[in-house]
């Protein structure tokens, strides 16, 4: 078994780097405090005596060779950057957990059939460069490395221009490694597994994820003389496609989900007509029929919007991954591996985008929850109990191993 | 009659003052561009012979005592603070038209009975600092000058170190002269004049103006893994009051109008859901009653609200002015100024606020609009012809030629 208070030890260290002048944990892809946080995991694999690999797109890896030679690694890996005002499971659990495991094997002298790999993507998050997933998706070919590090930031910035000053701009290309087999451990996000009672998911899929940027063009006016009548109000064009998404998914009988996280309102005066609004709109669904059918059924209240208010409206793709089916003998493992532990297991869909769909386009790959509290994430709340995370890391031990020896 | 060049080449200069990388014209509340706006009025006043007193407010007078003596002075009043991305005659074309008619009548030799004054007062707007009307009411004793300092921009600054900052700071004390009279005139802002094909209205009330600021608190949780109906989303209420208070005034046979035209969500991160919504609510109405009566239905829609999301609703107070009715007797001479230029004239409401609303508490008051094309203002669109503003401004000066020789 691991080593739980070196890895719980990990989880709070990593935790405290990046907190903002508020006490917020803040950790952007490639933001100066990403690079500190960077940083402490490249010490923490030096620690560990692992081969130290960072990538064109800055993904950074921990390479043990162990006996395996030139066989193609076993992966375990997961992400390092947050949200804003994060909590501090998010991904570090899962890269944590996976160095956890390589160091626990290799201090008792496991011998490996082949290279263990631990990985942490660049970008995961997508809060400041779009899509989310990227570093995971440049990695198995799903976008061009060059396009990526062109990536416009919500800062006005280029991803190539910040990784190359943080130090994090690689020599390795993408793709150098293509694993055998790649697991990721990682917290639930969700309500199911806490209210199940249960300790362990077992993800055999991920659901469907649309993203896009809203533009609506209306007629900036005084608020105090024009009237009602005549106004093309940019402002409240995007109020009403916030209400119709979000009655939409809650009339409907579907697990779809839909959500306006950020919104600007120009010249945002208080008594001026906005003449334009933008806000992002975040689609998912299991079923990918079924998000299409969301996508388009937003597009015809657009146009319907455009023409009713007089105003324009202009939709950009941000980013759009189809529903990912893992890889059944990997969740067969994860399941045997908790039966053994004697840990309460189910077999689950995963809400949130993980790295693990995009390293499934090029290797067999599967995912582990474990519980979070109330179902809370990306909010300083986020909780998991240290028994679900240990207990969680030595379900990955297992899943490892059992890869490793077969 | 006065100089219309003169005029017109004051107003395309002071409306080049102020723009920003952009082009767009920003001349804020006591900021660096509006420094530069009150330089230029300065020198203005100065090289018309006037005594330029300024107070503690940062109101700017330009002094003509004439023959006047100690008597009290008549008073032509706007400001040259402006929203963001404005038109160039909002304000300035008052002030501009104000010194054309005291510089005219000075070079004619006209000898007054009374000073005649012309006032740029500060932070009209109220975009960067509320309340509106700020310099005027804080003038006309409705707001005490030490508070109205401490007031907190949008951009956290105190009013009171801006001004001192750009050397605004002046050593008279508000209300130090009590006018006799006070007339301003001012674009329509409006379509009333335009429409009916009128040049001239003769202002005889002021609508009541309602400004609120409203904080929305939910959860912040992830957006792909949160069932809709566990959701606390602030933004989500946002929309709702933002489409409530628009569908209602549309609704209504009533010339109430409301305006949401600040947004802010918190983290604003496209994949998680707002855990707080700040927005500026803008109400108004002619009628005192009915304004109340607004304002109530949108405090019941908030309770009812909070209670159906499951969110914390607060709203602060951000300004409110009951509506104004002027003096019967100005505006009986502006329509018989324009009676006498053969313009055609009609009484109308000021849907704007305006200086003279303020000044109204402290001495008899009126206003005078010329037509706004398409009735767009608070917009680079904004615009009056030539014809037109020079017209307003022969009515200007034969009104406050009327007072000054009464
Ligand atoms: N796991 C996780 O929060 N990923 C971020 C991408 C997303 O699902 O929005
Ligand atoms: N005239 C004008 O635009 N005043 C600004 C105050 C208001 O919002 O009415």
């Amino acid at each position: 078994s691991i080593d739980p208070a070196r890895l719980l030890r990990r989880i709070s260290t990593l935790g405290e780097i990046g907190r903002d002048a508020e006490g917020r944990l803040v950790r952007l892809a490639a933001s100066d405090s990403e690079k500190l946080g960077r940083d402490q995991f490249v010490a923490w694999l030096e620690e560990a005596g692992l081969e130290v690999a960072v990538d064109h797109i800055g993904n950074i890896f921990g390479i043990w060779n162990g006996a395996g030679g030139e066989e193609k690694p076993i992966m375990i890996g997961s992400h390092i950057d947050t949200v804003i005002n994060a909590g501090i499971y998010d991904g570090c659990y899962g890269v944590l957990a996976g160095l956890e495991v390589i160091q626990t094997l290799k201090d008792e002298g496991f011998e490996p059939s082949r290279p263990i790999v631990v990985a942490a993507f660049t970008n995961e998050e997508g809060v400041r460069y779009a899509p989310d997933m990227m570093g995971s998706l440049v990695y198995s070919g799903g976008l061009d490395v060059a396009a990526a590090l062109k990536t416009l930031g919500t800062d006005g910035t280029l991803l190539g221009d910040e990784l190359a000053r943080i130090g994090y701009a690689g020599t390795h290309a993408p793709g150098f490694m293509t694993p055998h087999a790649y697991v990721e451990l990682h917290i639930e996000q969700g309500p199911v597994l806490e209210r199940e009672g249960l300790s362990v998911g077992a993800v055999e899929n991920l659901q469907g994820i649309s993203w896009q940027r809203v533009t609506i063009d209306g007629d900036a006016n005084h608020a105090g003389t024009t009237p009602i009548s005549m106004r093309r109000d940019a402002g409240y064009a995007a109020a009403r496609v916030i209400a119709f998404l979000r009655d939409r998914a809650k009339s409907s009988n579907t697990p779809t989900v839909a959500t306006v996280g950020c919104i600007a309102f120009e010249p945002n005066a208080i008594n001026v007509i906005p003449s334009r609004a933008t806000f992002t709109v975040d689609l998912r669904d299991p079923d990918e029929d079924r998000l299409k059918e969301e996508e388009a059924a937003l597009a015809a209240f657009l146009e319907l919007l455009s023409a009713e208010e007089k105003v324009g409206i202009s939709a950009e793709r941000l980013a759009r991954f189809e529903p990912v089916k893992f890889d059944s003998a990997i969740v067969r493992l994860i399941e045997a591996a908790a039966g053994d532990r004697g840990l309460a297991c189910r077999r689950m869909t995963s809400g949130a985008g993980h790295d693990a769909q995009m390293i499934a386009r090029i290797a067999p790959s599967a995912m582990i929850f474990v519980p979070s509290r109330s179902g809370i994430s990306h909010n300083p709340k986020e909780f998991t109990t240290d028994v679900d995370l240990i207990a969680g890391a030595n379900i990955l031990l297992d899943v490892v191993c059992g890869l490793a020896t077969g």
